[in-house]
């Protein structure tokens, strides 16, 4: 019963990852095959273009990073142009060049860190809710993030595939 | 020890339906706050429309009752139209407020088939793995359904919420 129980918490989090490396996988297929000048494009009339939504999944996964508890941020500067703003055609914002290589970044230091935790782990509070509320809320724990982003980087890839003529 | 684990099981079980109740909810929201003339529309420039990504949606719900055991499909005429073939305004579709309606018979007869569930059914084998590949791949079970699903809902809510203006 225990090993039962042991290989179902290690299966959950397999799915939960998997389904968070799937999704990464198509971002980053679409990332290859799009140009710069479709990716300066609005995904649709009066939309986000597609460096701000790029840029906004990077960001956001870079902010995982401390939620989970693998570090600070590597790239802080995105957040302002990428998390609490809007797109803005006259904010400065970093190549497409630049922004693959923060993905890459930001994904090789989370796969190395999701690589050394045991499933337990995963069900440990995440940075953003306090022991108090963990205590009545236990489902938001680390691996609720990954559950969370995944649904929210498929969200903006349904929309980004708009550049694709 | 046998306890925490059986907490655990339950809980992963709960996260997973709960994101999958969250975009579902978001989902019908979108629903009722969309006009009939909206939904006509392409959710962007040689796209598909709003009815054909919701009748889609409905008939891949749909299509979930068979998958996880519940019964057949309660609406099989959609999947020609829906799900087998592309976008065709020459095909006749049901209204939007019959989509509705078949979204909340499939909704119920869901959340009723989950509510009389252990979590560790959730663990068992889906329909559409035969018994010697779920030997081999125990993740393709009934709860991993769900996760992929939510994520297909994501993916196309970011598409259909372009018809908001």
């Amino acid at each position: 019963m225990i090993n039962n129980t042991a290989i179902d918490s290690a299966l959950f989090v397999k799915m939960a990852l998997s389904a968070w490396q799937g999704y990464n996988d198509r971002f980053l297929k679409l990332l290859e095959s799009v140009t710069a000048e479709q990716l300066a494009l609005q995904v649709a009339p009066n939309r986000n273009t597609g460096v701000y939504l790029i840029g906004h999944l990077v960001s956001v996964s870079d902010g995982m990073r401390p939620l989970l508890g693998i570090g600070d941020r590597l790239y802080p500067q995105l957040v302002s142009t990428f998390e609490t703003n809007p797109d803005n055609p006259d904010t400065p914002k970093p190549s497409v060049e630049e922004l693959r290589k923060y993905l890459h970044d930001i994904n090789q230091s989370m796969s190395e860190a999701f690589g050394s935790m045991e499933p337990e782990a995963w069900f440990e509070r995440h940075n953003a809710v306090s022991a108090e509320d963990f205590a009545k809320e236990p489902h938001r724990n680390k691996l609720n993030i990954i559950i969370n982003r995944t649904n929210h980087l498929s969200y903006h890839l349904g929309q980004l595939i708009f550049l694709k003529r």
